[in-house]
């Protein structure tokens, strides 16, 4: 989008406003802090979302919560009082993870997955085995126990999502798997995240923590399926004819949806409704850094429910 | 030791051997790789070292583990046949890590400890009171459960050792009280090792991959009192009046054993007989980069029993 110098971030209104929505034929949207806080929506949200989809619009909802299914999604959206969505818009983490797998592990292998019963069910729902999900403990008081439990032979695959039962004896085995396979066992994580908020300014450790703990463990790299990379754009690009210059990604956090944003091309809009203030958009843009240039969105928005103006009756 | 352009590994023998060995009035050993393999002592050490102390020489023993306490460390020694050792000769991770702590907090302030009973001993052998070791679970089904369980309000450092009951729960709890405190909570960690080597090659996780996800929720670095920090150097200089000059550091790590002994000024013995292969050293000689000579020791042997013939009968 931008051109001629650094991106310079302005507030989405006025004919500005209308111009880039007549241009988008698609808009990506993150949800939590974009679309609702928790269980509520934000104010005005579902009413621009119903008159983008009445003015012919696609809504592809793109969110590195790897904790529900699509289907989850789309029946939260219809909860909140979105438009209705199919479970083919929702491109969640845990859904891109299963469809990253899919195409990289040989038929028949089987992934160790640290993650939700919703990441489990998006393997399955591609066919992929896996060893199931829950608390794990160690098989035995001593170290040389830990190293002797069985493995599966058919693993091929570590993949790390959110998990709350993540303990050190599911971070032994991944190492065991990681170990045994070398390079041939892929180490995949849905995101980098490294807190979840919740309501009230709290915040919980994200999945980027856990990992961390086994990138560290294994001293190799995960490939991160999450924004900011690009595959989840491009798992949307695969389902859906989109255009990068016709499509706005709409989002809460600049090191994610506004950098994936920006990579591939796409108008970026941060709204302020979620972990972002102002000031630090303005601190990346007069940074001089070409690198936290690419952290700098096209434009905001106080809410999304700023659109209803450019969106006319 | 080294002066003149960049340190160059040479083998500890002969003449060479002989002189390095007269001119030292204090060796520093790593365990584990060094004097012993598991429960097997490494054949000839107890012999080497028997010498070194009847010569005068003091030994002491850093050690990075934090799973064991001093005491244990001086009744592995008596039990592997080496020579009698008390546990002020003894500097393992856990112990220095509650030194720093009693220097560092505030009468009655308590640690929030992720790691073994051995760790929280040393702390309580120095007067810190601590929130105890062992499994913990979440305190319910959901996120806000978690961050509504209650605080202690005493806690003012976050300390990371080896545990192997680590845990989504207490990754959580350890991020409440970093986020509480802000920078007043002290956050430290025993050591960055990624990996314990286990008997037969095996490896499972090390303490540097519970620092890794405890730093990557908080965004922040932990004070690592373990090698190659100096801190663990420093705690033995207090102890005893080491002159860095007349002090061998011996180890089996290039990273951590001899990196740390290289920075203080002592002279570095890697000894063949843990996890690295001469090689390694070649590697980073070789490689023309100063941060990589730091890692270079100044003498290698295959095992210590190779200073046997220096010392005589």
């Amino acid at each position: 989008m931008a051109a001629g110098g650094p991106r310079r971030c302005r507030r989405l209104e006025g004919e500005a406003a209308r111009a880039a929505l007549a241009n988008a034929d698609t808009l990506l949207f993150d949800c939590d802090g974009v679309l609702w806080r928790g269980e509520a929506a934000v104010s005005g949200a579902a009413e621009a979302l119903e008159r983008l989809a009445a003015a012919g619009k696609r809504l592809c909802y793109v969110t590195n919560n790897s904790g529900r299914t699509r289907a989850a999604y789309t029946e939260k959206l219809r909860r909140l009082g979105f438009p209705p969505a199919e479970p083919r818009h929702i491109f969640s983490s845990a859904f891109c993870a299963a469809r990253y797998l899919r195409q990289a592990l040989p038929p028949g292998a089987a992934a160790y997955v640290l993650g939700s019963a919703a990441l489990a069910a998006e393997l399955e729902a591609v066919g992929i085995p896996h060893l199931g999900t829950g608390p794990a403990a160690l098989p035995g008081p001593a170290p040389a126990d830990w190293v002797q439990a069985p493995l599966e032979p058919a693993v091929r695959a570590v993949l790390v999502g959110f998990d709350e039962h993540f303990s050190y004896a599911k971070l032994c085995q991944a190492l065991r798997y990681l170990l045994r396979g070398g390079p041939e066992c892929l180490l995949v994580g849905t995101n980098r995240d490294h807190r979840l908020p919740l309501e009230g300014g709290a915040g919980i450790p994200g999945t980027g923590c856990l990992v961390k703990a086994v990138e560290t463990a294994a001293q190799r790299e995960a490939f991160i399926v999450g924004k900011p990379n690009r595959f989840m754009f491009d798992c949307v690009a695969q389902e859906f004819p989109v255009d990068p210059a016709r499509t706005i990604m709409v989002g809460d956090r600049l090191d994610t949806d506004i950098l994936m944003g920006n990579s591939c091309g796409l108008t970026t809009l941060l709204t302020l409704t979620g972990v972002t203030a102002l000031d630090e958009v303005r601190g990346h843009q007069d940074s001089g850094c070409p690198a936290r240039h690419s952290l700098v969105p096209d434009f905001y928005v106080d809410s999304i429910a700023d659109l209803l103006p450019a969106l006319g009756q």
